[in-house]
């Protein structure tokens, strides 16, 4: 996708540039993969113009290889950002109408050569929100990962501008039985999964029970995370990255961020520090602390995408906030 | 006016490129009652040259009628902002001398067809701090315009590089006693009304009395407003909107405002969402509420006036602070 | 529409900024009328978000009328430019599936309002290559123009990038017999009207031959008019306006224009400057000196639109070429 | 002064961005000269606030001393440049009403101290164009300068925007016996001097015919100097110094300057030149070609003055056009 | 290497902003082959920093593997340049000392994965041009890829700020017997090779001659090529390329290119070109107006690299100068 | 010292853009101790080309001179920093390797001009860094200046990229016996001065610790100097200077500074503040109060140098935070 942001301190309307990042939920999540030294393929379909070439330019530029997007249909899919500042929150125009991925209506892939050797298979839930289409082809996508021997990870991403939580909830029914890693936090809970709000507790302990009780319906799911965002403003978060595994429930220390720079894929960043603990068998805590600093760090800098290596991640862990390093 | 800023983090001795918008305590309101679908004519005077005609056309982007907008004179009004950031406060450079408009000496409208159905004539202290002149054109104004049904609003806007307190008290004797909306605070009760100081009370208890004593000298005035701003720093200050109606003193919640874009014209959209309540009989708590979210959404974009329709300013009081609509 | 385009000297996939200007055909035509004093009023489709917005700002900022541009549908009519340069061709990607303009199937707008008191209806050829919906919608829309008493001007315009030669054909059978007003030239009459070619000619004296061979087919048409256009580069072009009426032709000067700086919108700046001559009864050879010189001086400004006064243009032909004026 | 321009290809109503550039004909003059290694003292008068300290951060950069540029007045000129590109010329706004120079009224200098050591004291006509009062402080400043023994430099610099062609003969009558270098040219001859026009030369001949009667008139001259500039348009220019010494007549080579960057400053540089040859003993031809080359070169950057040390001039002489040094 | 440049009409020391390219002889002809669907490998050393970084995502946007892009050193090679415009030509500021490139002693890569399945090996003598320890390690390095089957392809590229031409002449005497692509032109025939010059000839004539000559001295190279380029001005350069093979002279068209965006990596897009044809059999025609069409479109682009695929370079030969495709 | 920065948000391998101020330690202090009105000279040595140029006008437009900046060498020491944000502290990539200043060997000044008259000499220790020649010239210029009568400052700046704490301590065993200003604070004196550590004490109890410590080794100094800098972000300090005088301790008041927009310099202008002080016989407190109330001003500013005069430092001094002017 492409995302068109208009600067900060002025509104679209006023705008006469708007600042061109590509990305998307799956993309990000490849980027800070490869970031982090893994291999990584990203599957997708763009139009065959100037901007699919960007995109491929773009995956390639990070390390992620652009073998399996497609080319071809009518457009790119585009968002606008209006970036928020202060009280003033960012809003968001979807503009995906017609996309070429979003128009898809079959597996073009060649799935064996895809999943060949791959050993985890991520998607979001905003793909299977784009069309019904896609929700078959999602479900198929991961039954075919599955065969193939991938872990299967899913990040729950509920967007209510693309669909109602029913379907929503309807989809995930079909689609949580298949996956082994989730990132589904207490809203998915509440609305999409129809567990009961429980009162009288911390944010942090109601987060156990949620996590308890998605555990409980999907025994099969191996790692729940998400995280908590205390929204202060737009340009200041607080945030605590939480994970679920083995009946255990671990969470980072509470990172303040102010200035954010641009808080677009922090969750995305977040869900690849997730899968890169996973893939590399850090503890769960140590899990849970370098995606929440992966996530942090994303926060500072514009773009979607985490440009972070593993390294810096640590540094970052074990530096603290701010110094100046000369 | 013209308006010429530093870019954030540069002095104006350093800035190679100065940020134009054009704007003016007046032409902010008219642009704020225009956002919120009013019928609204701006009455000034401009050069005939292109600097003059971007006032026409900053105007009619808004949905201001610049039917009334004179042409003729030596020059724009001008002034230059460098921009404040963190202890470093904004500093202004005026640069209005011989402006067309300072130097008008007579009211060159059809001032028959200027109040024709007009029900809000709003005029503010700057404009007969430009001259001796524009002292009796403003007072000549303010009679027609209520001779022709008006209401009459003003605002104080005391600026001490204009003019002294003497002459702008004297000047308050003549106009007070024709206003109906007044923007007025605790600072030009002191200063320029000459109503003692009250010690020994909380800020907002103060401003009570003051607004009191206000109304005490003059009661033809139906409304009083004016904000409570804690400057934190030149990046973040708290604001408050009060309001004395019918006897009874009203404020808006506090409003945190950090980081700040832009602040400049912060007290023009209050006063535009304070005659948008008057305007559609909004209560007073309604209206003290809408103008001050106006006022604060204004600080996070750049640009004299207020970019924020009724129905955004009433999103944002009803959303809270800051969170990412998608 | 909304053109996004890149830098001079930046393909698409390098940009990590778009320049936003708003446009389109019949909106450029509309802000030169507006320019040259006439009461214009612009009829479309928007999207009812900020993009909708800043359309309608656009038309203000110029003095064209927003009244007739309805809010709906899925999304603004999009393309992206790559600017030529040198021997580098600009090059379009036209993004205009699904917007809410092209998808109309009827026409919302109470025609009878739309049209009272108008005496001039513009559209182009671009509409009806929208959809097949639009042909009809077209030549609907100028049949209740016509009858509302409009003259009908009609501004071929073809596009091979959005409908082939026969459609184009097919419906120009239709609707050239209702229009009074039409900017077609050698390569309308050839491929799209049918009409032989002819050798041996100069091509000016050639060009007589199409506009006689086109007035004989199309007898009520009043007038007919295109440019010459020798494009040396992307940067260098030179440009003569030809004029068909009263059965004599008349052309302007040849104009050099080096460097191109944004030649998207000359044809449409032509177009306003011929009707703005019909509008006034210029004579034949006034009017084509004046849209000429409207369109070379719109090729020195970026964005779509005309930024130029009726003066303006005037004393561009009166002054010649590039003197600073001091 | 002040120079705020668009940017290139903006209209000065578009514009939300203008570059600052401080210059004005004697500052730019005594900046290509500090360049050139002479020591340089520029007098002048500026307000007391951030744009008068710009002004000597801005002389002080160049190697200018403004130990005589006072303090004080009401504000500093400013002129606005709407930057022309092919056909379309630039345009000037002066905004110059009530700046602290031009409100000057007596000689504030020390004027001992000012023509100390002073081997040349050059002026320009736009000086006395400012005000009566200019006109006698001028005339006072070159006879104590003379008196000092200083050579007495003027540029007649006539603009038609500050002054009429009779003021200014008048003027010149009283100030050119006064002077040993003055820069004019054929217009001036013609218009000012009341020199009749010659017929049936060429361009050059006819130069060499007003130098003489020029001359003849004011035989206390020692040096005429003026530019043949042929505008191909406001992006391409042919630039032809000449010089009169000694009853010579000197021309350099002619110069295409394609594309122009910014042509003000181009004749102040060409002084620059003009006065360094003579300071330095050059011939009248290596004085001409010097001074023609700074001038093609200033047209090549942007700002006001002369970016290019002596060296670097001689250099462009020598090697020719364009070709890149590594 | 990191290319920073001054923006256009900017001279270095007034420049507070410098755009970022990453580039280099050999680093451009990788990109161009990789452009047009070759698989290419960059063998360079880079510092272990945020720069070297950036060299590495550099080459892979391009689809350049930088596998053999070793890290350690001090520091990366830089130089600044100031564009040229009109008669300023361009100048630049070598900053290599101490670069990690420069300071290598030996060959760090494993040279057997090096040249294992590569089929050419391109080199310029930039790279003796740096030590001493560079010009045996060229040969060295030529000496590896030869043995292991690879085409050996040189482009002189003689720069005098590097070294001087009888150092130049002595190692291009070691080199050229290995050659089997050459870059090599009149200049480098006459001052390194020792071949007397030829008078009364036409430029092209003459180059024949020089090419005849130099396949006499080496008759193993199979291809010789350069362009012809006549230098109107910085902004306006003629381009004609030239190749030699099988005793048959070849030439393309010559191209007007103005104005010119960046010229720098215009003879790296040659080179790649002409690499292209030889690599996939093209006819000598076709490769040297395929090579010619790629370096000039890399003049209307910034950035050292061409950014054209096959498919475009095609379409440009195909369709001729400045057409807008719409 | 050329420093290239990326925009705030961006990281330096993404960066196209860099942002150039030239500065460095001992230069900054001398543009604070010039805009207080000091006559200030700077000795260095730059490469004869157009970035030591830049450095010469850098100096001379803060009214610093340039007549000891020695021109030859290879190359002006640059750094690149990556904007911190939030959490994510600055970086700094030193890429200084074959300055022409860090190459010197020898005192190449006039060292009898160079200190006639010159009543303070301040130098820091990243000079004596730059190699072993450095730290014998170090000590040779201050024995020079303290023959010639100047008090020696020494700003102790230690940074470990550039040298060891072993070969630092053993340096300022020779150098601080001939102080008499010292910049130090208490990681100097436990890590350079070999101070035991405090414990049980609040960090400015500590501080006046390691300052009568320091004393103690070194009685022959006259004035200690440090600031206290809380980092909670790389966008949020608190600082509060120190200052140790006579066997006294004083302190300004805690600044707290958000959000910082360059923090770089910071300390430069703390010295030159403390510099003004002792060289204009302010008391401690005044002095100390001043000095840090620069350095707090210069974290609102983009560049190395303090851009505040004495009477704008006093006023913030007086004013409190962040009021607009007006």
């Amino acid at each position: 996708m492409l995302r068109l942001s208009s600067l900060s301190g002025q509104r679209i309307p006023q705008s006469e540039t708007f600042q061109a990042h590509y990305g998307g939920g799956e993309a990000n999540v490849a980027v800070s993969l490869a970031n982090y030294g893994h291999e990584v393929y990203f599957a997708s379909k763009v139009p065959e113009n100037d901007l699919g070439e960007a995109v491929d330019k773009h995956l390639r530029r990070y390390g992620v290889s652009s073998e399996f997007v497609l080319t071809g249909g009518k457009r790119l899919g585009t968002y606008y950002l209006e970036t928020g500042v202060a009280g003033r929150g960012a809003s968001v125009i979807y503009d995906r109408a017609a996309s070429s991925f979003a128009e898809m209506t079959e597996l073009e892939w060649d799935l064996a050569k895809l999943f060949k050797n791959a050993t985890i298979f991520h998607i979001s839930g905003i793909t299977p929100a784009l069309s019904e289409a896609w929700q078959q082809l999602t479900i198929a996508l991961i039954k075919k990962a599955k065969a193939a021997g991938c872990k299967i990870s899913f990040d729950v991403n509920y967007r209510g501008k693309l669909w109602g939580q029913q379907a929503a909830a309807a989809f995930l029914k079909q689609v949580l039985p298949l996956v082994d890693y989730c990132s589904a936090g207490k809203m998915d809970a509440l609305y999409l999964l129809g567990i009961p709000e429980v009162n009288g507790k911390s944010e942090n302990e109601a987060l156990v029970y949620y996590y308890q009780e998605m555990q409980r319906q999907y025994p099969n799911i191996q790692v729940f995370y998400s995280t908590l965002r205390e929204v202060r403003s737009a340009s200041a978060n607080c945030l605590q990255g939480t994970l679920w595994q083995n009946q255990q429930y671990h969470e980072s220390q509470i990172h303040e961020i102010e200035p954010i720079v641009d808080r677009v894929g922090g969750g995305d960043a977040f869900a690849g520090g997730v899968l890169h603990g996973l893939a590399t068998g850090l503890s769960s805590q140590e899990t849970i602390d370098f995606a929440t600093a992966a996530a942090v760090l994303k926060h500072t800098v514009h773009g979607d995408c985490n440009q972070f290596s593993q390294q810096e991640v640590l540094a970052f862990l074990a530096a603290g906030s701010g110094r100046i390093v000369r």
